[in-house]
């Protein structure tokens, strides 16, 4: 068994109520942390490996809890349109055209930008799920992984089919690294029908769901007159509630809303960047939290962000909660870093293995490089992470105990040849679609 | 007269109506381009350097046209509390202890930090301003100084007198590099007959004026309970907008005062991240566009940001104005770009000399590395550079036609020794407070 030992400048564990552990160590062996606290002689004393990271603040790897990685490929694309044209003119024609090797370069090269900027899981939904579950696999991350399922209720029946078979074929393969949840789309892309069948099957297979929900007001009016509710009550109905749900935006939520989804323990995937750059409206992530919601961090797809930097959703969800409740103490630092780690992992049902270094969990680890102008002077670990620092700041990348980012570049080498490949699908897909 | 010439692989010019130019060159001779245009053969021919940045975007320095540099001492120290704590427990007796030194080494801190992320030249509120131009003078940036001019009649008075010998003494030193506005504080914080004795000296020594206005609620009513009046039509009252004005935050205007301020030609520095962090409040930054007004971006100081990164600044200002304004093609960001570069040197009356790479004026430039995880694809430059890049993605920065970053580093090497002089100032001043 290889023992390493990290000795860092600081530590946050971010376990219930841990401070930071100035001058500290992390203690590792094979995938999971088995010991940590401040540094003294002698306990590194039987390790086969010191990292000297005395420069160094180490922290969990960040939950990116809702994102379609391949959408990478759309990136810089269709900026700055209307909601309705930015779908129907940009995006889903390009998704018309996608391939099962486009989305798996287009993960490939989103899981290089996620790693590089300290994300260690995320939670996708989309398609070719095979593929994304592959480049999870080759690219040492760990994903929890849904099948967007979405349409007809033929289709939605094909869809469910492949997304069991998935979840099947998939469990516990890599190192353990890959989970899976059904993905029913969103209220208004789904039959009742479809949505009961979907339930059932979580039921049966005893998965999770990851939902979007809530999003944009054209969704709430949707809803309200196809079915005369609001789309939580709507999904009550059909019992999508009985099972664990990951809710990904809940920008329009009122007060019962918020207290029945309390109840109901459902997670809430907030995705402030994508939220704004589309004009969705802004959540009500102080609210939900005071009634004691669970409420983790997403990026959404490159296609509504553009970038896939967990750092930026951090800064960029306390600073807006800030202002738009006229308070410059809500959402301080400490709580952006528990949502973007401990509380991402809970949104995944992950809590007991990831999220905090605490030991028996999983060794995901990130190290932010200190000595820089932007990150001097240090008085506040906390501040500094979520205010100043930026997902270029992370040296050092672990994953399941395993280094995959070391000095900002992934250890692998295949960066370069991720990102002419990838480069080459997008274009295509580009030229495609201009030909229409 | 050494001639440089640059082969990139994208040119934004920000010229008026320009497109971005695939494959481009600029050329420059000593301090001034002479050149831009798509790359030819011959181009070249007489240059003594030809860079070769094909894998690499080039455009204008961007331009942080509201800071107070030397806070980033103050950095990660005192955040997520109430406004007034924050002042009156935190800012203000930390800044009673500042020395001379301290306020060097924090503008030295600030200024590595800004030229790292792409900033060329910023206006600058603060005190000690001898060694804030000493600072801008050895590290080769251009810099519009304003000695912060508040408190009592008498107070005012003597910093008046500094303030003007010091546009005196800088005059045309450093290469022409740094320039002064006077900098009456805020509405709130000068007597009227203060605010009188500003204006007399702007007009009589023909220099502009860097002020704070409209920044919280609070300041609308504390100048409607002493004026009876709102703060841009007390400030007219006493004469401010006979000289031109740059005004910081406008964040709480009407309609009535955004027209006002069009027919004035008044600038207004916009500090998203600022006002949001502070919860101050939304400018409306959309409206103020559409009154034709000159809108340029500023990061505030780091204590109330806490980063001088004006790649945030760009994609904040687009994604709040977006969410607030319920539309995804408000500041799109071509806008925002414009905001960062030519409409940043309007605001600061260099229109003329720099904020766009054309013939004639001053070479100050920026690289953007493109072969990166996070910046591929690349469809649309602009887009790419607001909503993609960070300032970390900043390779090479002149200022003045002099490199003063390549590789993401200060060339001046002294990035480490600035760094701990600056933390041990900032520990300093921290132990001062917490001993008092």
């Amino acid at each position: 068994m290889p023992t390493e030992v990290i000795h860092c400048a600081w530590l946050l564990t971010m376990a219930e109520g841990a401070e930071p552990i100035p001058d500290a160590y992390v203690k590792i062996v094979d995938d999971k942390i088995v010991e940590v606290g401040p540094w003294q002689d002698g306990v590194a004393a039987d390790a086969d490996v010191v990292t000297d990271a005395r420069t160094k603040l180490v922290l969990p790897g960040l939950v990116n809890t809702h994102t379609h990685a391949a959408m990478v490929l759309f990136r810089s694309l269709g900026d700055d349109y209307p909601l309705y044209t930015w779908l129907q003119e940009k995006i889903w024609p390009l998704e018309a055209n996608l391939t099962a090797e486009d989305v798996y370069y287009g993960t490939r090269l989103a899981i290089n930008e996620m790693l590089c900027s300290g994300t260690t899981t995320f939670a996708d939904q989309y398609f070719f799920m095979d593929e994304v579950a592959e480049a999870v696999a080759e690219s040492g991350i760990r994903a929890v992984l849904s099948r967007g399922l979405l349409g007809s209720d033929a289709e939605v029946e094909t869809k469910l089919e492949e997304a069991i078979e998935q979840a099947k074929k998939w469990k516990g393969k890599a190192d353990g690294r890959i989970t899976a949840m059904l993905g029913p789309h969103a209220p208004y892309t789904l039959s009742p029908a479809a949505l009961r069948q979907i339930v059932t099957a979580a039921r049966h297979y005893q998965l999770s769901l990851h939902i979007h929900v809530a999003e944009t007001r054209d969704e709430l009016e949707e809803i309200g007159k196809n079915y005369g509710k609001r789309p939580v009550a709507y999904l009550a109905e059909h019992g999508l509630f009985s099972r664990p749900v990951l809710m990904a935006h809940g920008v329009w939520l009122d007060e019962g809303e918020i207290s029945y989804l309390a109840k109901q323990k459902v997670a809430v995937a907030h995705n402030p960047s994508s939220n704004m750059k589309l004009a969705s409206g802004i959540a009500p992530v102080a609210q939900l939290l005071k009634a004691g919601i669970t409420v983790s961090l997403g990026t959404d797809g490159a296609a509504s962000n553009n970038r896939l930097d967990m750092f930026t959703e951090m800064r960029t969800a306390s600073l807006l909660q800030k202002v738009a409740n006229n308070d410059p103490t809500v959402l301080p630092a400490e709580t952006a870093l528990k949502m973007a780690t401990i509380d991402g992992a809970r949104a995944l049902g992950l809590g007991d293995q990831i999220g905090s270094l605490e030991p028996g969990k999983k060794a995901d680890l990130i190290m932010i490089d200190l000595e820089q102008n932007h990150l001097t002077p240090c008085f506040n670990p906390a501040s500094l992470l979520v205010y100043s620092a930026r997902g270029s700041d992370v040296a050092a990348v672990m994953v399941n105990g395993k280094w995959l980012v070391k000095e900002g570049r992934i250890l692998a080498g295949d960066e370069e040849k991720v990102r002419t490949a990838a480069a080459e699908c997008a274009k295509r897909l580009a030229q495609l679609q201009q030909g229409k």
